[in-house]
């Protein structure tokens, strides 16, 4: 538990025993190991000491070798005591309330990145991070998201955010950087060096969260630039780290970012992934939210569409899982061939017509949208063959693919396969972990042990920089085909197409 | 040494070694533990390890189990390395600037306490502290005027004050809550509890000290709510708890701060010493300063008075140590008998008449100045009385004594012990330490050996409150004569009396 809290009876001072407030309430505390004061709690310790009669209850967090207290309350308020869970995405940031005494989520809540106002992807955030001015903007447009987030999961869970004495955070390198408001102009230029991948524990207030000020914040570690603790999280929900056969993970946001190994041995890897599959890549595309279609069918013979919406009603977009299911309708149908070019040379394909939408206007998938698709599919593909080829492994040596992130979670499998954004695996070897950045924040919340076994998989990660490497830009260049260029890679892809005629026998 | 300073040459980042810049400046320190990085640190360590061709000097200083960088600079700084020493006194302050590479005073400057603005005593200032406005008021009225004396030190010794890493403060239980900004109410009530009397290491920026915004400063720890640091810091300079034969330290300020003791037991205790005898006493008394009259000669057949100034020049005042002077040799004229009253009742005597002083006005010690230094006086005497007696010793069986303080410093030792201020032992077993606190300050600073040894003081020492004793007040009532009511207690002082026929044989 990164914040405990115990409630102590004191004995009350006297002329034979005038110990100060401060050494006499240590001396009660259970805990082992120095427990050290900061000067603002010591500053307000002695009025509850004695409203309380002499009995109270002390926050303490883990520092890095020990303890720190963080405050005290008059009686016994064991009860009330608090953690945050936080995944700081791109576009996205989620947050889950946990009681720490219940040791149980209590509330959750997202909240659109407010650094999305500056730019979409994360590399122009870093750039206006690299001045001073713009790196304080960023820092605190991260935090009034997260503390926006926080107070409306507080409002739902019934409590203040004043009773949170501890957050973890996951997030990428980028982000974490972004956060602390360090200088991040390193990690997109060779060698990609960040400032740092494994933060030290600290106090809410340093990086203002509206929380307890004195709450201890805890970062899960990254390995790189581009392997951050979102990513490290994914590894540990999943635990490939613990499987004998060899496992993928693959957490595709603006970035992607690559796990490879079992638990003898891991590999890390990322690429820029291109527009995010998080509605990013097409024209009309927006987040899972309601109003946007997160289905599509496409009938093979009569070309004819159908679609669900999510929440029901007229559609304002479409989502990443929409989309993906209509390139797949499109490619199985005829309407596209492999390279994504319309067969019949129209420039676009009509998911809805304007008649039928909130906002009047067609929802089509262009063209544009396809090759930027391509683009990010193909990242995908790069990066992840790339590595393959860099521990010497046969794409058909994978045995299990874990698929990370919020896009993930409402993706139809076997789309994502058709079109080669997934490998072609027994379907029940395809596993989507949903938000798993979120889960491992909350796991390391509550757990030591936890924490401990993030570091052991950072210590065994070996990260190769796939920036620099001349044989990912050459693998993206040519990876830009449904469901691939090699299409013994995906037998039952291949099998579809030659049933629809559209593949030769 | 409570900062240390290291310089380190780290190898540069490439695609085949791309940690990031914390851990592969962490792995170059040569220290054992753990080092922590605040974020402010963490916010600026990229840039000199590229400025400085990846050769940097790093800060670094103690915490309570490891250590913390405070700043890394670009190249060897490792000479420029300094640490301060405050003597924080309720009415001066005194600061001296350590080189701690050089393990050498470089400068030194006092200055009077601010606070003396919003009250001369003490008691009157914690009072003014137990309400938030006033703590915040002194608060900052203590930290302006130590870093008024610190950028005086640091323009003699050359140096920035952001240059000072480390910071030791000697201070009493009070002066200790205001420059904390703690609540000091629950000092002055019984049963006299301190909120602590050991603080933790802390920063600089955390109490507004202008050095080095992550100077760590530490405070010499003190027993009880009226046996500080700095009294503590004394019996270090004195070694008092080293040596064999049974040794008395009074601390005379406004407080009278007793230790007593040897190697085997310490026993301490405080008391209200009523005026300060630097210069509070009298109407017309002033600090050790150019212009105070320091030394009084009476002729005993001519009643002839001869004085030195500091500095020369007309006299402007009289200070403590002229005071006793006087009053010792108007004893030992018969001018005063050892009641302290006028024999042939006039209501003052002459020191300096207005036409030899600077101010033009007589510089005279009048009745009710002879009462405030009894009550002074007898307040010593009866706080060392009560503690003889609490440990069931004779006055006799004192074998050494040390006088701490600046008052100790130009006090002329024969005077004090006819006056009854100082026991009546052979001189050479009366020594005067001077400004004990800030020499233990330095000392601290210098050595964690010092400041183990700090620890240890405290842990034997046996704290006896006497603001509660009524044996205290009875020995207080009855000690208000010269040089003491057991005139057998002062043998060489009997002697002069008689010898003076004002004590019959």
């Amino acid at each position: 538990m990164l914040s405990k809290k115990f409630c102590v009876t004191l004995s009350p001072p006297h002329l034979g025993d005038n110990r100060a407030d401060a050494p006499r309430l240590l001396a009660a505390l259970p805990v082992d190991g120095s427990v050290a004061i900061p000067l603002a709690v010591l500053r307000r310790i002695s009025e509850p000491l004695r409203t309380g009669g002499w009995q109270v209850t002390a926050a303490l967090c883990r520092t890095k070798c020990g303890w720190r207290l963080q405050d005290v309350e008059p009686g016994d308020t064991t009860a009330r005591h608090f953690g945050l869970a936080v995944d700081v995405g791109t576009t996205t940031v989620a947050v889950a309330i946990v009681d720490l005494s219940a040791k149980r989520k209590v509330a959750v809540a997202t909240e659109e990145n407010r650094q999305v106002s500056v730019a979409q992807d994360i590399l122009t955030r870093l750039w206006t991070a690299a001045e001073p001015d713009g790196r304080a903007m960023l820092q605190s447009l991260i935090a009034e998201t997260i503390n926006e987030a926080t107070a409306a999961a507080a409002a739902e869970a019934g409590i203040h955010p004043q009773e949170i004495t501890a957050v973890a955070v996951s997030a990428n390198t980028g982000m974490v950087h972004l956060l602390l408001g360090l200088d991040p102009s390193r990690i997109y230029c060779e060698p990609y060096i960040p400032v740092v991948t494994a933060p030290d524990l600290l106090r809410a207030q340093d990086i203002g969260l509206a929380v307890h000020p004195e709450a201890v914040v805890y970062f899960l570690p990254g390995v790189g630039s581009y392997v951050g603790g979102d990513a490290i999280g994914g590894v540990l929900v999943s635990g490939l780290h613990r499987q004998e056969e060899i496992t993928l993970f693959v957490d595709i946001g603006t970035n992607v970012e690559i796990i490879l190994g079992n638990r003898e041995w891991l590999v890390a890897a990322a690429g820029a992934a291109g527009p995010a599959l998080e509605g990013g890549v097409v024209a009309q595309g927006m987040r899972a939210l309601p109003g946007a279609i997160k289905r599509v069918h496409i009938d093979p013979d009569t070309q004819r569409v159908t679609y669900e919406v999510i929440g029901g009603g007229k559609p304002r977009g479409i989502c990443g899982s929409g989309v993906v299911d209509a390139l797949a309708g499109m490619l199985l149908s005829g309407i596209i061939d492999r390279a994504g070019h319309f067969r019949d040379g129209r420039n676009a394909f009509l998911v809805a017509p304007g008649s039928e939408t909130a906002t009047g206007q067609d929802i089509v998938i262009t063209q544009q949208d396809i090759k930027n698709f391509l683009r990010t599919k193909g990242a995908v593909n790069a990066a992840v063959e790339t590595l393959l080829a860099a521990v010497g492994l046969n794409p058909r040596e994978i045995a299990r693919f874990y698929a990370a992130g919020a896009f993930g979670t409402h993706l139809d499998v076997e789309a994502a396969v058709t079109l080669g954004l997934y490998p072609d695996l027994p379907r029940d070897r395809i596993v989507s972990l949903g938000n798993s950045a979120l889960e491992a924040a909350r796991l390391a919340l509550l757990s030591e042990e936890v924490r401990e076994e993030l570091r052991t998989i950072i210590a065994q990660i070996t990260y190769i920089e796939l920036n620099a490497n001349a044989d990912f830009m050459a693998r993206f260049a040519g990876s830009q085909f449904f469901p691939h260029t090699d299409i013994s890679l995906y037998p039952t892809v291949a099998e579809k197409l030659r049933a629809a005629g559209l593949l030769k026998k």
